[in-house]
């Protein structure tokens, strides 16, 4: 029987993806396979989804296996009382070595003062004393795959790294905390902090005027993860008052970030329009295809998502 | 006998040098010592020096076993024809990682494209597609010490690399190139290009217009080496026609860079203070320390210069 394949996403991304999906289909399924984005509901085995498509109903969905989340973030479908089969998040090789690169060029850049030269306005020869990465503490908040990768390169490049998650995790060379007073101990020795975790209840608002006041003075700060992360009102005070020098942020509540909004303008901050980490349509689609060959062979699906916890 | 060892560098050298050498010192050599900045010369064992010293006449130190450069360049020194005993360069853990951060910052720079964000003006989201990094294709161009760590450190975050140097090398995961077709070939495939080759007649303005051309349109330059690597007049046209997209600068042929060098107001170039790789006191005074051991005790000299060859 034919394993019919919906595709639920935007209609850009389909022009996108349905080449590099049907080529990795094709290559990992000895079944034959229709993937579209047109099915009578009852009839579709898979569901190759998007959480800003207008599917959010799943319940016509009644033959569907699974739904393989094209995202890394499922913050927006998690509590979606309607989806009753295993959702598995995007974790793809692509988005984990762009992110690795995106967060590294950016520690980089804060640890040796790029800003300095690249803004440089004037004619002047004015050498400065550098530290080396290892006397530069760099702690990542959150552990998941993608904070793993971050903490592995960093260390890798000699930098004085911590890392922080909700449970205890052991990373070789990471000094890992975890918990309340973890927590505490990770802030006060992050000189520069990379901020990786899910969106969740318990991490909304991680940083707030509390937190970020126990960060050392002149920290510099670097959210690749999620806008709901940070109080944004704590941040820009804490900007102001110098106690964080820097921060560069790459997702926020709203996004695209509105016009007014007072991080565009402020010196301290620089926006990136949510590029750290896109889904890559090449290796995504091999993630997705590998899913779908191992639910059809019976094999455990990689990368479900717990929805108590949220990822 | 108690061992003489002549600091000679500028005075502020001795300043910082005094007591990191004399604690290396301490700790490497169980033969009494006087290291200090005036002996007279007939008395001196051992000469720790910077080119750029007034000590210019090696004849009068009869009794020196060695002059322990300072510097990892040593192209003011090695044309002396008064220096009669073995010249060490400085190859020290600091300068090396210290270059191996910098180099890698400014290429993780120009592959994720950052000073697009760090220079916006206006409230503009626009998100752009990145290549991976080993989509990206980077040349070094020099093997030495600093070259290997750099090609290294940029293999290990998954770049594309080539390495070129005058004669045959290996490094495992680095497309090694050599001789003129290797310059060539290694050129025709440098997205971005670092120069880390020592300053000997023969890599003389080896970028000049000719090999500029045979680069990537669009292509990155990286010199962190030695100024005279380049053609400044070449480099400045292949820029304003944008052959060569951009280019840092941290080494001229004339230091500091003078006020009014076309280089500093350029919109395609960023200079920097020749803060790439610093020698480390600490660690420097270490590799110092340890070579007049290895005199002392009979054992061969690290870092000795083949002055035939300049480096």
């Amino acid at each position: 029987m034919t394993i019919n394949i919906l595709f639920a996403a935007k209609a850009e991304r389909w022009t996108s993806y349905e080449a590099p999906l049907n080529k990795a289909l094709n290559q990992a399924l000895a079944e034959d396979f229709q993937l579209g984005t047109k099915f009578p509901p009852e009839e579709v085995d898979y569901i190759v989804y998007a959480p800003n498509s207008d599917l959010q109903d799943f319940t016509p969905y009644t033959r569907a296996k699974a739904v393989l989340n094209l995202w890394a973030g499922v913050e927006k479908i998690t509590g979606n009382e309607t989806l009753k089969v295993p959702l598995t998040r995007m974790v793809d090789f692509g988005l984990t070595h762009g992110m690795v690169e995106w967060v590294t060029g950016h520690v980089l850049r804060y640890h040796l003062g790029l800003d300095i030269d690249i803004l440089r306005q004037d004619a002047k020869w004015e050498p400065r004393d550098q530290p080396l990465a290892r006397e530069r503490s760099v702690a990542i908040f959150g552990l998941g795959a993608l904070g793993q990768a971050v903490a592995k390169a960093l260390v890798r490049l000699g930098f004085d790294v911590s890392g922080w998650s909700r449970s205890a995790k052991s990373i070789e060379g990471v000094h890992c905390l975890h918990g309340d007073d973890g927590l505490t101990e990770a802030l006060k020795g992050a000189e520069i902090a990379v901020l990786l975790m899910p969106d969740t209840p318990a991490t909304q608002n991680v940083l707030n005027a509390e937190t970020l006041a126990q960060m050392p003075k002149g920290a510099f700060i670097i959210n690749p993860g999620r806008g709901p992360l940070i109080d944004d009102d704590a941040l820009l005070e804490a900007l102001d008052s110098r106690q964080i020098a820097h921060a560069t942020l790459d997702v926020f509540r709203v996004e695209p970030l509105p016009e007014d909004h007072p991080y565009w303008a402020h010196p301290h901050v620089t926006v990136t329009p949510h590029i750290a980490a896109a889904t890559r349509n090449d290796t995504a689609s091999e993630v997705i295809a590998e899913n779908i060959r191992r639910s059809e062979a019976g094999e455990p699906l990689l990368h479900v998502v717990d929805r108590d916890r949220g990822y």
